[in-house]
This record gives structure tokens, sequence and C-alpha cells, in this order.
């Protein structure tokens, strides 16, 4: 199968959707990004790298990020975890607050903002420098000792981060936030700021691949087991209320941003990551769920 | 792998747990069964069989026969069935009303209670005989002619059937239930007291192991496409509330019943299923789900 | 003050108006009333009665009947019934399954379709005849032995009571509907189709501005203590959700139904009625919201 | 009638219910009064007031200052207030944020905390010094110029304040809190922290039962109108989530604070307040509660 033809293939497919969907704009920073970018990348567990388009080309991963962050908290505390963040889908809005309140300040998982949050308390609870701690482990990751935050789009965040100070603040009168709340939000919005290209995001991820171990250098990230769980949980959590029709067309576990990133894992094969910025109603990636779906069928790749 | 060997030791491992969780009662019928039944069984997509306890015992299969209206009426309907239903999990329990309010009638998934009713509405518009239709299919697929409906655990669901009484008025004031309700009930109470062993389970659902063939007599039953689809909607909602943990815990695509079974598929390679009748509080095997858990991690076997 | 002039005052002033608002056409029976109807009448506790526009025409009184129900069930059961049913305000639709769900059964209270029902139920279970024990308590409270039942529309409530029917299982399926739910429903849909003009309905709740006792025959029909219980639940749960923008406009305890009609009551003084098919979007009449809001102006009555 | 001898009847028959309840403990200073604190006053429009018990000792008024707020609010916006907070009970607990959720930011009333913060928005983009504005006016009302803010109080909510200040960025999100949120929570938690009397409330109040005017000295502080509006709207939604019950065992409008005061009107007659700190599970006094309900009993004194 030749990977890099059939990327392509699908660069010349999606031309004419291009312009579709919707930039994200809650944040100026965001808004800005031209609608017509597009990219893809993969990296087999071969250690082979395939791309299309701006593949080098750095954007804010946002939601992405949350995989980083689930990833530290859970080496961490592992069984603990699950007292303070639960794994099913949430079935509601990634922003909700509806379930938080029915369910005591206790997330649905750790991919809808509030678990996020949860990780990002814990994380400053662990570490003593926990954004320097995360940023260190993505450059490792990705093998690029340029991945950084984005000031701009972190201090936009902030701006404009009302939900997520309430969702924080919500958590916290639940006693499921143990820092102080501008503490935690600051980890978190630099989290999402993180700015990767789509190479930088499969070799970051390469690990969730190839069970647990870094392709290349070989290195253990995670155990064999903790990489089930977090696929198992991408799968049914990692694309906000879209997780079905994620499933159902991608067939792969996968893991969305509002910045047009998409990331999926087919274990024991390869890490694909596209980026178009215009997003559907579920807020994923338009042409890049197009994209993916496309992979996958041509490649008859899937989980299932 | 010895398969044979590895279901006698899990047989073994799961004695002590036996008579743990609670029997159904929410019919008489079901309440009545002993709790320390127990069997498993395997196909492989090369047509070899394994299993452990009464796996040649029948037993009432509940929600598990959902997969069977799902597929017929997405054979019937393609992609028009997605106008009647939703492909994402629900994120509440089975036979809620709450979700069903607020989208207007459309359930959630095929594979809760809601769901399931349009389905089994969608297969009374369609055929002249949609019992007789559906058993034959049944009985076709497990090769086995003796399958049968349980007409005394069908009497009982209707006896005690005022929540899915009370689901299917409320779906049809919403317009999306064509038929009488009575007849609809009728048809739904008995597909759910279908009652087969865990051996009819595996050979009735081997084509969802084999790209939608049938295994041994090589039958297309239906599509590749519809196949994945029909395994990424098990994944993301095949187990209640409970699908993040299943996923996390067992690592396939499967589907629960009240009645104590399960059936799980790992695509291209088998058709697994287990029978025990203490259920968890989510409603799904106790022990079931542990010997689950047990296989795939001493078989290294997860589609993640 | 001369109420009569009062009342043709209204008249005039709410001509423009007519013909605002939408007919109830849920059921085609209510669906052929002109929107243009309009009556309004008052009985005073000194026994005087006034009256404008067609106020002798019957019409379909809807969810008014709630009151007799809930009087009656009163009557039959007193603190016991509480156990039953809430007196809190429900802050959703009338025909809302959500509340009912999170409160396992129990309604709100007695004025929602839910809780009416399980009024319906109670006098199921207390009356051998319970439709005519129900219709001779009309007649002598209203002093008409014509008031009768209308067929015609109790028969299209019932071809068109699918989203009662489901209440009905919902609450059955809980455990608090007793009877069989077509004996349940037919009572209920029933008591809807009373047909009564707005002098009836003037004669028929004077008891209720009367501290318990009929105006004229002086005939004590629920105590002192009921009556204002009584009031006190319409003030706040009467109006389906619109019960605070009444209490704010019109400053009385009513009752209204999607056949245009609403009773008001201020103790110790009257009864006022009014009918005007057209309903605004909570469900009650516009017109007739608006004449009653311009009658407790004019006449700076209020119990507030 | 002897209003001095039923209230000191009443203070002889509450007296074995003195300790029942549980004093709100949420903040520390409130934690902190004893149980068995019982005062009541009544306040006559022809200028007489009655008092037994501790009716001269100050207490945290809490939630009764929303009246004040709300009030102010309504003097100034008018009918534009209307856009910012509804006029319906919220059928829900005083502090839950998912109605909020699905009215996207317009609280149900504006006495529930939702509402109040946005009331209090409103007045600080009104006033320069919005604290001593509403202090001020509470001096003026309760004739009272050593009434003021606890600031050991006002301290304790800030530090607790995490639930409110989850309601205020949610609101804020929406769009519907203009100021920042520190500072419109800042006169919030001082306006809850408002130190006054039973004696001062009834003073204060005297307005509500007298069409807008002080008694006494006969000032208009509202309009005969709008003092229908409020005591139609404290009637509606003045008592958290037992509005109904209120209703049904007091039948006099309303509002009550975690400090365990309650202040009723009895329009064109009297204002009553009643203070004990035992709370019940409603977040009502459950003593002040009682002694309402004797009082209006005995008094046979209702609005209905």
């Amino acid at each position: 199968m030749n990977y890099q033809t059939i990327l392509e293939d699908i660069q010349e497919e999606i031309k004419p959707l291009l312009g579709q969907g919707k930039v994200a704009n809650y944040i100026p920073a965001l808004g800005a990004i031209p609608i017509s970018k597009f990219a893809m990348a993969i990296k087999t567990i071969d250690n082979k790298e395939y791309s299309v388009g701006d593949a080098e080309e750095s954007f804010s991963i946002q939601s992405i990020s949350k995989i980083f962050s689930f990833a530290l908290a859970l080496k961490e505390l592992r069984a603990e975890l699950w007292e303070r963040v639960g794994k099913e889908p949430s079935g509601t809005a990634f922003n909700s607050l509806i379930q938080l309140e029915f369910e005591h300040g206790i997330p649905r998982n750790p991919f809808i903002n509030a678990g996020a949050l949860v990780m990002t308390d814990i994380l400053t609870s662990t570490y003593n420098d926990p954004k320097q701690t995360l940023l260190d482990l993505v450059r490792e990751l990705a093998d690029n000792p340029k991945v950084n935050f984005d000031e701009v789009v972190a201090k936009s965040e902030n701006e404009w981060g009302d939900r997520n100070r309430a969702l924080a603040y919500f958590i916290k009168d639940f006693g499921n936030i143990n820092n102080a709340v501008d503490e935690v939000l600051d980890l978190y919005f630099h989290q999402c700021s993180l700015s990767m290209s789509c190479l930088d995001l499969v070799r970051a991820f390469s690990c969730l691949a190839n069970a647990g171990k870094t392709v290349g250098a070989n290195k253990v990230i995670i155990s064999e087991r903790q990489t089930k769980r977090i696929n198992s949980l991408l799968m049914t959590c990692g694309t906000y209320d879209a997780v079905g029709d994620f499933a159902y067309r991608v067939g792969l576990p996968g893991k969305s941003g509002v910045g047009g990133g998409i990331v999926a894992i087919m274990p024991g094969h390869f890490v694909i990551s596209v980026w178009s910025p215009g997003l559907n109603e579920s807020g994923n990636s338009l042409v890049g769920t197009k994209a993916l779906e496309l992979f996958t069928t041509k490649t008859k790749t899937s989980i299932f």
C-alpha cells in the first residue's frame, strides 16, 4: 500500500470542500487562520513518514492536548485517577455543566473540558512547574525542541475563558479541584495553546500505535495496558458529542481540537493526523473528518 | 494460542465470583434463573469452535437481539435509517425518556430501548410477518432450526412492559412510530424473548467477525461496510451506560442483555459469547464482563 | 364599582386583538372553533352575575376540569393525597416527562397532565362510576343539569392521546397509577371534554371565592381550609409554565385550558371567567389573559 | 384581634420544636449561631408594632436581601429588566446551573442566586458606589442608621463562594453580566451579609403592605403597580423550591434566607417577620415556617 499516493489522492479529492465549515472564532487568535489550510501526515510503526500539504506548519492543537495531560495524570495516579473522573461518553456538548451538577462534580471523562480541568489540577498538584514538565514531555515525544506554547492564544483563551472559569469553580465547589482556579486555568489555557504541526503530532503520538513505546527511539512512555486504555477512551469519548459518527465513518480512535486538527490511531500500524480549520456542527474539522474517512476507506483500514 | 485451555482456565478463575451480582427480576420469568449458571463459547473465522460450561443451554438473550433487528432495518432502509435514529452514545440509562424529549422522539442509537422500538416499527412496516422473518433469519444465522421465542418470557415482558409502552407511545406522539404500539411491542417483546445458547450466539454473529459473511457457509448476510458500521456502533453504544468501562476493560465491540448474556467481536478473528445471570449496576453480566476481560488479557486480544 | 360597565369596556378594548394567538389544533375537534369567540362572566359572593359576549355558549373547558378532579381527590384522600402528588410548580411544560423521571413517578402538582392523571386514577379507585360521579358534581355546582361531556371531543382526545398515554404508562411503571391505563384515560379524556359556558364556570367555582360554600344555596362543598389550599395551588401551579407571568399580570389564582377558557378567583369577593380560543405561546388564552389583566387593573383588584 | 397575645401564644407553642432543623454551615460565620434563637415581629399599616423573642437582635438576612436589589433594579430598568431575568418559578434548587444552561444565561427569576447576581450586576452598572446606595436605602427603609453589612460574613461568603463564582462566570459567558465578576460578587456577598433584626425587617418592608409607601413617613418608595409585582413574584418564587408548600401552609407572599429569617406580607394589612436558625430540607427556617403557619391559621389570615 503506497500511503504517499493515497494521501495525494485525498488532497486532490477534498479540494472542492476546502472553505466549508466554520473556523472557530470564540477567541480572536483562532478566527484569523485561513480556512483553506490543509495538511495530513502518517507515521508507521516501522518508522516511515508520509505527508501532504502544510504538514510542517504549526497550528493550535487545542483539545488534542488533552491526551497529553490525561496520559501524565494516568501515569501518576493510576487506578486512583478514576475516583476523580469517569470513563463514559457524556452524550452532551463538550462544555456543558448539566451532567456535572447531576454527578456532583465528577466529570464524565478526561476529554471533555471539565475532565481536562481535573487532569490539569492533578498535574498542578504533582509537579513544581507543570507547564514546563508538560512542554518537556511534548518536545521529547515530538522529537522537536521548538514545540512551544502560543502565548497569544493562551492569553486570548484566558480573556474569553468565562465558561471554563465557570466549570472550574463549579468543580472546585464540589471539591474535585484542589488548587487555585487561576493556576489550574493558566496550565489549561497554555496546554490548549500548544502549537504543533501534523508531523509533530504523528511523532508525538507514535507510542499509542506502538504499545506505549516511541517509534524510532523505542522508549517506553506508558505501559502497553495504559496504551490500550487511552485508545479505548479516545474511541468512546475523543470527539465530543460525535463519537458515534466518528467511529462509524473513520473507524479509528481519535481526538479532535477546535483548531481543526485531528489525530487518529491504528494500533499496531500507524498514527495519522490531519489539519483543516473549518469545523462541522459538532466542533470537529469538517474536511479533516472527511479526509480520514477517505483514508480508511481507500486503505480498508479500521479497527472493526 | 489454545483457546480451549484458556476458556477452561477462566472457568476456574471466575468460580469464586459466581453468585455475585443480581439476577434481573423485573419480570418473574427471568428472576427464576439460577445465578450460578455459566458458559462461554468462541467461534473463529476459520470455523473452529470452543466452549466451556452450559454452552448448549438456551437462555433469554434479551437486548442482544437488538443487533438482529438493527441489522435487518439497516439492510432495508440504508442511509434513510439515520433520519429515524442516531448513532451516538446516550450517556443515560437504557430506558430513559429524558433525552427522547429533548431530541423530539429521535432515539440516540438503535441499542437503547427507544431505538430498538423504532427498529421494530421499521420491521413491522416492511414485512408481512415480521416475527417469522426475524425468526427465520436467526435460525439460519445460528444454523439451528430449533431456536425459538420463549412465549412465557414474551408474555411476562408484556405484562411488565409499562415502561416500554410509555416509550413507544412517547415516540409515536413525536411521529417516529408508524404502526400500532401493541403490534410494535408484540414484535419487540418476542425479539427480547429469543432463547439461544452461547454456541448459537457465536454462530449467529460469526458474520460480524467475517466481513459480513457467515463462517462456514460463507453466505453474504450484510456488506463489509455495514459490518464495520455495526461493530463501531456496538463499541460506542452496545453496553448501556457502561460503554466506556466495557471498551476499557474488554477492548472489543459487544452487546449485553439483562438475561446475563454478552457477545463480543474481534473483527477478522472470532466471536465470543458468555452467559452468567448475575448483573452489575449497569445491567451487564458481572461475571460475564470479568470473563471477557480475562480472555482479552490472557490472549492479548484487543482492537486497540 | 359597576362590573357590567367594566366588562363591556373590556369587550370593546380587546376587539382589535381578537384573531391573535393560535387555536389549539392537536385535536381536530378543537381546531374548528372560530378564533373570534369571546365571553366573560362574573359571579360575586353576594350572588350577582354579570356577563358579556357568548357567555352562555358552551366550550371545551379542558384543563380547567383539573380543579374538579383535584378537589374530589382531596376530599377523599386528604393528607394522604400528598404521597402521590407534589404541590410545587414544575418549571417545565405541562406535558413533560422529564421531571417525572427524575422524581420517580410523583408528578410535581395536580394541575400538570401527569398530576391530573394520578387524580383520575384515585377517582377511578374510589367510585363505582367515576364519570357519572364527576358529572353529577359539576352539574350540581354549575346548577345546570345540561352540562355534559362532549363525546366527539373525548373521542378525538383519545385518538390523539399518545402523549398522555405515554405519561400514564410511565407513571404506572413507577407504581403511582393503580388502575388500567385505558380506564384512567377514559375518565381523563371525558373530564377534559366537559362542555361549559362562562356562566356555568363562575357558578361552578363560586365556592372557591366563598370559603367552600356555594353562593346562593350556601351548600358546603369543601372545607374553608381546603378552599385556601386549592386557591394557593392555583396561584403557584394553575397556568402551566406561565404562573409567574399570570400572577404578575392578573394577580389572582386561576386555571386555564387549551380550549381558551380561564377561571380566576378573588377570594371573598368573586369568581371571574373568560373565553377566547386563540392561545399564546404558553398555551393560555391570549385575549383571555389580557382581558383579566384589564379587569384587575381597572377594578384595582389583586390579592397582592 | 390582639396580635401581641397571638405572638406570645406562638412563642410558647413552638418551644418544643426549637433545636430541630439544621443551621446553615456552608460558611463558618453562620454555623456558629445558636439554633435556639427565636423572634417574631409584626408591623401593621396603621403603624403598630408587636414582637416576641430576640426581635431587636440582628442576624444575617442572606437571601431576604434579594428583595432590596430586585426592587432597586426594577425601579431603574422597569420593563427592560425582563429581558435579563424571568418571572417564573424555577422548579429546581436555588443554586442550580442546569436551567441556566438550557435558557442561555437568563435566570428564571430574581430570587434564585443566578437572578440575584444579574440584579447586582445591574446595580453595579447603575450606581457609582452600589454598596453604599444599597445600604443607604436599607437604613432609610428600616429607619435605623445602624443597619450594616457584617464584614466577617461577607468575607466568609467570599471564601466559600465558588458555586456563586461559577454561576457568575457562567452568566457572564452568556453575556448577561457586564461587570467584572469580582465586583459583582463583592456587592452580592455584602448584600447577603446585611445584618438586621426582625423589627428592622418589618419596618424595611412595610411599603410592600402599604401600596409602595413607607408606613409612618408615608414616603413613596415604589409605585403601587411595582408593589403588586414584587408581592406576586414573592408568592411564586420567594421560597426556593418550596414555594408551593409555603403558599399552601402560610398563604402569604414571603422571602426566606438561610440565616433563618423569613419575611411575609399581607397586602393592605401588615408585614410579619420571624427568625429561627434551624433550616428544613428546602433551606427555609423550619420553626419560622411553622410559626408563620400558626399565625395565619390563628388569625385566619391568608390572601386566598
